[in-house]
Protein backbone atom coordinates (compact mmCIF):
# COMPACT_ATOMS: atom_id res chain seq x y z
CA UNK A 1 0.00 0.00 0.00
CA UNK A 2 1.37 3.19 -0.81
CA UNK A 3 1.16 5.69 2.01
CA UNK A 4 -1.48 8.29 2.38
CA UNK A 5 -0.23 12.44 3.07
CA UNK A 6 -2.62 12.24 6.20
CA UNK A 7 -5.15 9.69 7.73
CA UNK A 8 -8.13 11.03 9.36
CA UNK A 9 -9.92 9.28 12.06
CA UNK A 10 -12.01 6.82 11.47
CA UNK A 11 -14.75 8.05 13.62
CA UNK A 12 -14.44 11.29 12.01
CA UNK A 13 -14.40 9.98 8.25
CA UNK A 14 -18.03 7.28 9.50
CA UNK A 15 -19.63 10.49 10.18
CA UNK A 16 -18.59 12.65 7.55
CA UNK A 17 -19.61 10.08 4.74
CA UNK A 18 -22.70 11.15 2.76
CA UNK A 19 -23.95 9.22 -0.43
CA UNK A 20 -22.67 11.69 -3.21
CA UNK A 21 -24.97 12.96 -6.22
CA UNK A 22 -24.38 16.94 -6.90
CA UNK A 23 -21.00 17.72 -5.92
CA UNK A 24 -18.72 15.88 -7.99
CA UNK A 25 -15.94 18.23 -9.85
CA UNK A 26 -15.16 15.57 -12.74
CA UNK A 27 -11.29 16.35 -12.61
CA UNK A 28 -8.99 13.65 -13.41
CA UNK A 29 -8.37 11.22 -10.68
CA UNK A 30 -4.65 10.44 -9.12
CA UNK A 31 -4.23 6.96 -10.22
CA UNK A 32 -2.02 6.43 -7.18
CA UNK A 33 -5.00 7.65 -4.44
CA UNK A 34 -7.26 5.28 -6.53
CA UNK A 35 -5.28 2.00 -6.04
CA UNK A 36 -4.51 2.96 -2.52
CA UNK A 37 -8.13 3.53 -1.75
CA UNK A 38 -9.39 0.23 -4.06
CA UNK A 39 -6.27 -1.18 -1.95
CA UNK A 40 -8.45 -0.41 1.33
CA UNK A 41 -11.12 -2.18 -0.34
CA UNK A 42 -9.35 -5.30 -1.43
CA UNK A 43 -8.51 -5.06 2.28
CA UNK A 44 -12.08 -5.86 3.57
CA UNK A 45 -12.83 -9.55 5.53
CA UNK A 46 -14.13 -12.13 3.08
CA UNK A 47 -15.89 -15.33 4.05
CA UNK A 48 -13.49 -18.07 4.09
CA UNK A 49 -10.56 -15.26 2.78
CA UNK A 50 -12.58 -15.57 -0.75
CA UNK A 51 -11.82 -12.12 -1.98
CA UNK A 52 -14.42 -13.16 -4.31
CA UNK A 53 -14.88 -8.99 -5.71
CA UNK A 54 -13.57 -7.35 -8.99
CA UNK A 55 -13.30 -3.91 -9.20
CA UNK A 56 -14.53 -2.30 -13.12
CA UNK A 57 -12.93 1.39 -13.42
CA UNK A 58 -15.24 2.96 -15.91
CA UNK A 59 -13.78 6.49 -17.33
CA UNK A 60 -15.21 6.04 -21.01
CA UNK A 61 -17.53 8.55 -21.12
CA UNK A 62 -19.39 6.38 -23.91
CA UNK A 63 -20.20 3.67 -21.73
CA UNK A 64 -21.12 6.05 -18.57
CA UNK A 65 -23.99 7.99 -21.12
CA UNK A 66 -25.20 4.57 -21.73
CA UNK A 67 -25.54 3.45 -18.56
CA UNK A 68 -26.79 6.89 -17.50
CA UNK A 69 -29.58 6.65 -20.09
CA UNK A 70 -30.46 3.11 -18.68
CA UNK A 71 -30.63 4.99 -15.14
CA UNK A 72 -32.87 7.62 -16.50
CA UNK A 73 -35.57 5.22 -17.43
CA UNK A 74 -35.55 3.25 -14.18
CA UNK A 75 -35.56 6.26 -12.24
CA UNK A 76 -38.76 6.71 -14.53
CA UNK A 77 -40.56 3.39 -13.99
CA UNK A 78 -39.44 3.74 -9.77
CA UNK A 79 -41.32 7.33 -9.97
CA UNK A 80 -44.56 6.21 -12.04
CA UNK A 81 -44.74 3.76 -8.96
CA UNK A 82 -45.34 6.50 -6.39
CA UNK A 83 -48.43 8.18 -5.48
CA UNK A 84 -48.72 11.65 -6.40
CA UNK A 85 -47.03 13.30 -2.86
CA UNK A 86 -44.27 10.75 -3.45
CA UNK A 87 -43.49 11.24 -6.93
CA UNK A 88 -43.61 14.98 -5.96
CA UNK A 89 -41.18 14.53 -3.62
CA UNK A 90 -39.17 12.29 -5.68
CA UNK A 91 -38.83 14.60 -8.40
CA UNK A 92 -36.64 17.37 -6.78
CA UNK A 93 -34.26 14.05 -5.57
CA UNK A 94 -31.07 13.59 -7.64
CA UNK A 95 -30.26 10.16 -7.67
CA UNK A 96 -26.92 9.82 -9.51
CA UNK A 97 -23.82 11.59 -10.79
CA UNK A 98 -23.32 9.66 -13.37
CA UNK A 99 -21.48 11.63 -15.93
CA UNK A 100 -20.41 14.76 -13.60
CA UNK A 101 -17.82 12.04 -11.71
CA UNK A 102 -14.45 11.67 -12.80
CA UNK A 103 -14.93 7.48 -12.54
CA UNK A 104 -17.10 4.80 -11.91
CA UNK A 105 -16.73 1.20 -9.88
CA UNK A 106 -18.78 -1.24 -10.57
CA UNK A 107 -18.14 -3.82 -7.89
CA UNK A 108 -18.75 -7.73 -9.06
CA UNK A 109 -18.97 -11.20 -6.71
CA UNK A 110 -17.73 -14.54 -8.33
CA UNK A 111 -19.39 -17.14 -6.44
CA UNK A 112 -16.38 -19.05 -7.64
CA UNK A 113 -13.47 -17.79 -5.94
CA UNK A 114 -12.10 -20.30 -3.47
CA UNK A 115 -14.97 -22.63 -4.59
CA UNK A 116 -16.08 -25.44 -3.82
CA UNK A 117 -15.41 -25.34 -0.40
CA UNK A 118 -15.72 -21.73 0.73
CA UNK A 119 -14.84 -21.98 4.57
CA UNK A 120 -18.00 -19.97 6.44
CA UNK A 121 -20.05 -20.59 3.60
CA UNK A 122 -21.29 -23.93 3.89
CA UNK A 123 -24.40 -23.01 5.14
CA UNK A 124 -25.72 -19.32 4.11
CA UNK A 125 -24.88 -18.99 0.54
CA UNK A 126 -25.05 -15.54 0.45
CA UNK A 127 -21.75 -15.51 2.32
CA UNK A 128 -19.74 -14.31 -0.26
CA UNK A 129 -22.24 -11.72 -1.40
CA UNK A 130 -21.77 -10.13 2.26
CA UNK A 131 -17.85 -9.62 1.75
CA UNK A 132 -18.73 -7.82 -1.26
CA UNK A 133 -20.50 -5.19 0.54
CA UNK A 134 -17.95 -5.37 3.24
CA UNK A 135 -15.28 -4.01 0.40
CA UNK A 136 -17.88 -1.02 -0.74
CA UNK A 137 -17.53 -0.23 2.75
CA UNK A 138 -13.63 0.22 2.74
CA UNK A 139 -13.92 1.27 -0.26
CA UNK A 140 -16.49 4.39 0.59
CA UNK A 141 -14.39 5.48 4.05
CA UNK A 142 -11.13 5.56 2.33
CA UNK A 143 -12.57 7.52 -0.70
CA UNK A 144 -14.27 10.00 2.08
CA UNK A 145 -10.70 10.18 3.83
CA UNK A 146 -9.09 11.19 0.70
CA UNK A 147 -11.40 14.09 0.65
CA UNK A 148 -13.36 12.50 -2.44
CA UNK A 149 -16.92 11.50 -2.21
CA UNK A 150 -18.84 8.21 -3.80
CA UNK A 151 -22.19 7.81 -4.47
CA UNK A 152 -24.12 4.10 -4.90
CA UNK A 153 -26.30 4.27 -8.16
CA UNK A 154 -28.90 1.21 -7.65
CA UNK A 155 -31.37 2.35 -10.38
CA UNK A 156 -30.72 -0.59 -12.53
CA UNK A 157 -30.84 -4.12 -14.14
CA UNK A 158 -28.24 -6.26 -13.39
CA UNK A 159 -28.54 -8.21 -17.02
CA UNK A 160 -28.12 -4.69 -18.36
CA UNK A 161 -24.87 -3.97 -16.71
CA UNK A 162 -23.28 -7.03 -17.02
CA UNK A 163 -24.23 -6.77 -20.93
CA UNK A 164 -22.63 -2.95 -21.09
CA UNK A 165 -19.12 -4.49 -19.48
CA UNK A 166 -19.36 -7.95 -20.96
CA UNK A 167 -19.52 -9.28 -17.57
CA UNK A 168 -19.51 -13.33 -17.61
CA UNK A 169 -23.18 -14.56 -16.68
CA UNK A 170 -21.63 -16.32 -13.47
CA UNK A 171 -20.47 -13.51 -12.17
CA UNK A 172 -22.48 -10.85 -10.44
CA UNK A 173 -22.42 -6.84 -10.52
CA UNK A 174 -23.37 -6.03 -6.88
CA UNK A 175 -23.29 -2.03 -7.41
CA UNK A 176 -22.16 0.95 -9.04
CA UNK A 177 -20.29 3.73 -7.34
CA UNK A 178 -19.08 7.31 -8.37
CA UNK A 179 -16.57 8.17 -7.35
CA UNK A 180 -13.84 11.48 -7.42
CA UNK A 181 -13.23 14.72 -6.44
CA UNK A 182 -15.93 16.88 -5.09
CA UNK A 183 -16.83 20.64 -3.76
CA UNK A 184 -17.58 19.54 -0.52
CA UNK A 185 -19.88 16.65 1.65
CA UNK A 186 -23.03 17.71 3.06
CA UNK A 187 -23.76 17.06 6.75
CA UNK A 188 -27.09 15.92 6.37
CA UNK A 189 -28.03 12.94 4.07
CA UNK A 190 -29.77 13.86 0.94
CA UNK A 191 -32.81 12.45 1.07
CA UNK A 192 -33.10 13.64 5.06
CA UNK A 193 -32.79 17.24 3.22
CA UNK A 194 -35.52 15.98 0.58
CA UNK A 195 -38.13 15.14 3.03
CA UNK A 196 -37.98 11.79 1.81
CA UNK A 197 -37.04 10.26 5.63
CA UNK A 198 -35.80 11.26 8.66
CA UNK A 199 -33.02 8.79 10.32
CA UNK A 200 -33.81 6.58 13.09
CA UNK A 201 -33.05 6.70 16.89
CA UNK A 202 -30.19 4.14 17.65
CA UNK A 203 -31.87 3.05 20.88
CA UNK A 204 -34.66 1.74 18.68
CA UNK A 205 -32.18 -0.70 17.02
CA UNK A 206 -30.69 -1.93 20.04
CA UNK A 207 -31.93 -5.20 21.82
CA UNK A 208 -30.56 -7.36 24.44
CA UNK A 209 -30.40 -11.30 24.45
CA UNK A 210 -33.19 -11.29 21.85
CA UNK A 211 -35.89 -9.79 19.84
CA UNK A 212 -37.93 -8.34 22.00
CA UNK B 1 -22.23 10.06 19.95
CA UNK B 2 -20.15 10.44 22.20
CA UNK B 3 -16.24 11.09 21.79
CA UNK B 4 -13.73 8.34 21.47
CA UNK B 5 -10.66 9.53 23.61
CA UNK B 6 -8.85 8.52 20.30
CA UNK B 7 -9.30 8.13 16.66
CA UNK B 8 -7.33 5.95 15.06
CA UNK B 9 -6.66 6.82 11.42
CA UNK B 10 -9.17 5.16 8.75
CA UNK B 11 -6.28 3.13 6.76
CA UNK B 12 -4.54 2.33 10.26
CA UNK B 13 -7.45 0.24 11.17
CA UNK B 14 -8.63 -0.77 8.04
CA UNK B 15 -5.28 -2.80 7.87
CA UNK B 16 -5.02 -3.60 11.14
CA UNK B 17 -8.54 -5.11 11.45
CA UNK B 18 -8.39 -9.00 11.49
CA UNK B 19 -11.22 -11.45 11.97
CA UNK B 20 -10.76 -12.66 15.57
CA UNK B 21 -11.06 -15.86 16.86
CA UNK B 22 -8.92 -16.60 19.76
CA UNK B 23 -7.50 -13.68 21.12
CA UNK B 24 -10.41 -12.27 23.06
CA UNK B 25 -10.07 -11.52 26.95
CA UNK B 26 -13.80 -11.89 27.88
CA UNK B 27 -13.21 -8.74 30.11
CA UNK B 28 -16.93 -7.10 30.56
CA UNK B 29 -17.16 -4.47 27.85
CA UNK B 30 -17.75 -0.83 28.50
CA UNK B 31 -21.65 0.41 27.42
CA UNK B 32 -20.14 3.75 26.53
CA UNK B 33 -17.74 2.38 24.09
CA UNK B 34 -20.33 -0.55 22.96
CA UNK B 35 -23.27 1.93 22.26
CA UNK B 36 -20.49 4.00 20.11
CA UNK B 37 -19.21 0.90 18.18
CA UNK B 38 -23.08 0.49 17.34
CA UNK B 39 -23.59 4.21 16.69
CA UNK B 40 -20.95 3.84 14.25
CA UNK B 41 -22.55 0.94 12.61
CA UNK B 42 -26.29 3.24 12.63
CA UNK B 43 -24.18 5.97 10.64
CA UNK B 44 -23.75 3.23 7.56
CA UNK B 45 -25.14 4.28 4.36
CA UNK B 46 -28.38 2.56 3.70
CA UNK B 47 -30.30 2.21 0.40
CA UNK B 48 -33.17 5.22 0.53
CA UNK B 49 -31.75 5.85 4.07
CA UNK B 50 -33.89 3.01 5.15
CA UNK B 51 -31.57 2.12 7.86
CA UNK B 52 -33.27 -1.60 7.73
CA UNK B 53 -30.61 -3.03 10.38
CA UNK B 54 -30.86 -3.44 14.22
CA UNK B 55 -28.52 -5.36 16.83
CA UNK B 56 -28.80 -8.02 19.44
CA UNK B 57 -26.54 -7.79 21.73
CA UNK B 58 -26.18 -10.93 23.41
CA UNK B 59 -24.33 -11.53 27.04
CA UNK B 60 -26.47 -14.16 28.07
CA UNK B 61 -24.34 -17.05 28.63
CA UNK B 62 -27.00 -19.95 28.08
CA UNK B 63 -28.42 -18.26 24.46
CA UNK B 64 -24.33 -18.27 23.62
CA UNK B 65 -23.54 -22.17 24.65
CA UNK B 66 -26.74 -23.37 22.51
CA UNK B 67 -25.57 -21.20 19.97
CA UNK B 68 -22.06 -22.94 20.29
CA UNK B 69 -23.64 -26.28 20.16
CA UNK B 70 -25.42 -25.58 17.31
CA UNK B 71 -22.14 -24.44 15.13
CA UNK B 72 -20.00 -27.37 16.83
CA UNK B 73 -22.78 -29.56 14.53
CA UNK B 74 -21.89 -27.75 11.19
CA UNK B 75 -18.39 -27.04 11.44
CA UNK B 76 -18.60 -31.16 11.43
CA UNK B 77 -20.62 -31.29 8.45
CA UNK B 78 -18.88 -29.02 6.90
CA UNK B 79 -15.58 -30.95 7.72
CA UNK B 80 -17.69 -33.82 6.27
CA UNK B 81 -17.82 -32.23 2.91
CA UNK B 82 -14.07 -32.00 2.24
CA UNK B 83 -11.32 -34.07 1.16
CA UNK B 84 -9.04 -35.67 3.38
CA UNK B 85 -6.13 -33.34 2.88
CA UNK B 86 -8.93 -30.10 3.11
CA UNK B 87 -10.18 -31.73 6.38
CA UNK B 88 -6.86 -32.20 7.92
CA UNK B 89 -6.00 -28.49 7.84
CA UNK B 90 -9.43 -27.27 8.34
CA UNK B 91 -9.51 -29.42 11.81
CA UNK B 92 -6.61 -27.06 13.31
CA UNK B 93 -8.67 -23.88 12.29
CA UNK B 94 -10.53 -22.58 15.12
CA UNK B 95 -13.57 -21.20 13.26
CA UNK B 96 -15.39 -18.85 16.65
CA UNK B 97 -15.15 -17.20 19.87
CA UNK B 98 -18.39 -17.29 21.06
CA UNK B 99 -18.13 -18.45 24.50
CA UNK B 100 -14.42 -16.61 25.09
CA UNK B 101 -15.85 -13.27 23.69
CA UNK B 102 -17.22 -10.70 25.99
CA UNK B 103 -20.61 -10.37 23.66
CA UNK B 104 -22.13 -11.09 20.69
CA UNK B 105 -24.01 -8.97 18.47
CA UNK B 106 -26.45 -10.29 16.05
CA UNK B 107 -27.19 -7.90 13.34
CA UNK B 108 -30.59 -8.45 11.19
CA UNK B 109 -32.43 -7.41 8.12
CA UNK B 110 -35.85 -5.80 8.07
CA UNK B 111 -37.06 -5.71 4.54
CA UNK B 112 -40.05 -3.77 5.38
CA UNK B 113 -38.38 -0.77 7.05
CA UNK B 114 -39.21 2.48 4.74
CA UNK B 115 -41.14 0.12 2.56
CA UNK B 116 -43.06 -0.08 -0.26
CA UNK B 117 -41.15 2.30 -2.02
CA UNK B 118 -37.45 1.94 -0.57
CA UNK B 119 -35.60 4.92 -3.21
CA UNK B 120 -33.10 2.57 -5.14
CA UNK B 121 -34.38 -0.75 -3.58
CA UNK B 122 -36.76 -1.00 -7.19
CA UNK B 123 -35.16 -3.02 -9.79
CA UNK B 124 -32.45 -4.92 -7.09
CA UNK B 125 -34.43 -6.42 -4.11
CA UNK B 126 -30.99 -7.60 -2.47
CA UNK B 127 -29.96 -3.78 -2.01
CA UNK B 128 -30.94 -3.84 1.58
CA UNK B 129 -29.52 -6.69 2.48
CA UNK B 130 -26.27 -4.64 0.93
CA UNK B 131 -26.55 -1.67 3.28
CA UNK B 132 -26.86 -3.97 6.53
CA UNK B 133 -23.23 -5.62 5.45
CA UNK B 134 -22.11 -1.77 5.17
CA UNK B 135 -23.41 -1.12 8.65
CA UNK B 136 -21.18 -4.26 9.81
CA UNK B 137 -18.20 -3.01 8.62
CA UNK B 138 -18.44 -0.06 9.95
CA UNK B 139 -19.06 -1.79 13.19
CA UNK B 140 -15.89 -3.79 12.75
CA UNK B 141 -13.64 -1.18 12.16
CA UNK B 142 -14.85 1.18 15.17
CA UNK B 143 -14.35 -1.76 17.25
CA UNK B 144 -11.21 -2.42 15.98
CA UNK B 145 -10.17 1.14 16.13
CA UNK B 146 -11.46 0.69 19.71
CA UNK B 147 -8.54 -1.65 20.61
CA UNK B 148 -11.22 -4.79 20.04
CA UNK B 149 -12.00 -7.61 18.30
CA UNK B 150 -14.83 -9.25 16.19
CA UNK B 151 -15.27 -12.35 14.67
CA UNK B 152 -18.04 -13.16 12.33
CA UNK B 153 -19.40 -16.90 12.66
CA UNK B 154 -21.33 -18.10 9.60
CA UNK B 155 -21.41 -21.84 10.31
CA UNK B 156 -25.21 -21.81 11.52
CA UNK B 157 -28.50 -21.85 9.82
CA UNK B 158 -30.79 -19.12 9.77
CA UNK B 159 -34.04 -20.56 10.79
CA UNK B 160 -32.44 -21.89 14.28
CA UNK B 161 -30.84 -18.55 14.86
CA UNK B 162 -34.40 -16.72 14.38
CA UNK B 163 -35.47 -19.34 16.90
CA UNK B 164 -33.09 -18.62 19.33
CA UNK B 165 -33.55 -15.17 19.74
CA UNK B 166 -37.72 -15.37 18.87
CA UNK B 167 -36.78 -13.28 15.96
CA UNK B 168 -39.83 -12.82 13.46
CA UNK B 169 -40.08 -14.46 10.36
CA UNK B 170 -40.09 -11.50 8.18
CA UNK B 171 -36.37 -10.23 9.72
CA UNK B 172 -33.51 -11.96 8.64
CA UNK B 173 -30.44 -12.93 10.50
CA UNK B 174 -27.40 -11.46 8.73
CA UNK B 175 -24.53 -12.54 11.08
CA UNK B 176 -23.28 -13.79 14.45
CA UNK B 177 -20.28 -11.39 15.35
CA UNK B 178 -18.02 -12.09 18.17
CA UNK B 179 -17.01 -8.61 19.80
CA UNK B 180 -14.88 -7.87 22.94
CA UNK B 181 -11.29 -6.87 24.38
CA UNK B 182 -8.59 -8.98 23.13
CA UNK B 183 -5.29 -9.78 23.97
CA UNK B 184 -3.85 -8.26 20.81
CA UNK B 185 -4.84 -8.99 16.78
CA UNK B 186 -2.45 -10.71 14.51
CA UNK B 187 -0.76 -9.24 11.13
CA UNK B 188 -1.78 -11.95 9.04
CA UNK B 189 -5.25 -13.89 8.90
CA UNK B 190 -5.95 -16.99 10.38
CA UNK B 191 -6.52 -19.19 7.21
CA UNK B 192 -3.74 -17.61 5.56
CA UNK B 193 -0.91 -18.71 8.79
CA UNK B 194 -3.13 -22.34 9.23
CA UNK B 195 -2.67 -22.37 5.01
CA UNK B 196 -6.12 -22.98 3.90
CA UNK B 197 -5.82 -19.96 1.12
CA UNK B 198 -3.49 -17.02 0.23
CA UNK B 199 -4.25 -13.39 -0.49
CA UNK B 200 -4.92 -12.66 -4.23
CA UNK B 201 -3.24 -9.59 -5.53
CA UNK B 202 -5.04 -6.36 -5.96
CA UNK B 203 -3.62 -6.12 -9.95
CA UNK B 204 -5.65 -9.15 -10.71
CA UNK B 205 -9.26 -7.64 -8.98
CA UNK B 206 -8.82 -4.42 -11.18
CA UNK B 207 -10.26 -3.81 -14.94
CA UNK B 208 -11.09 -0.93 -17.21
CA UNK B 209 -14.25 0.28 -18.66
CA UNK B 210 -14.93 -3.89 -18.77
CA UNK B 211 -14.43 -7.09 -17.51
CA UNK B 212 -11.91 -8.12 -19.95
Amino acid sequence: MTTPSSDPGLYETIHKRRDVRAQFTGEPVDLEILTRVLGAAHSAPSVGLSQPWDFIVIDDQAIKQKFWEHVQDERQAFSDSLDAERARVFAGIKIEGILESSVSIVVTYDPSRGAPSVLGRYTIADAGLFSVCLAIENLWLSVTAEGWGMGWVSFYREPFLRDLLSIPETIRPVGWLCVGPVTHLEETPDLERAGWRTRRDLEKAMHWNGWN
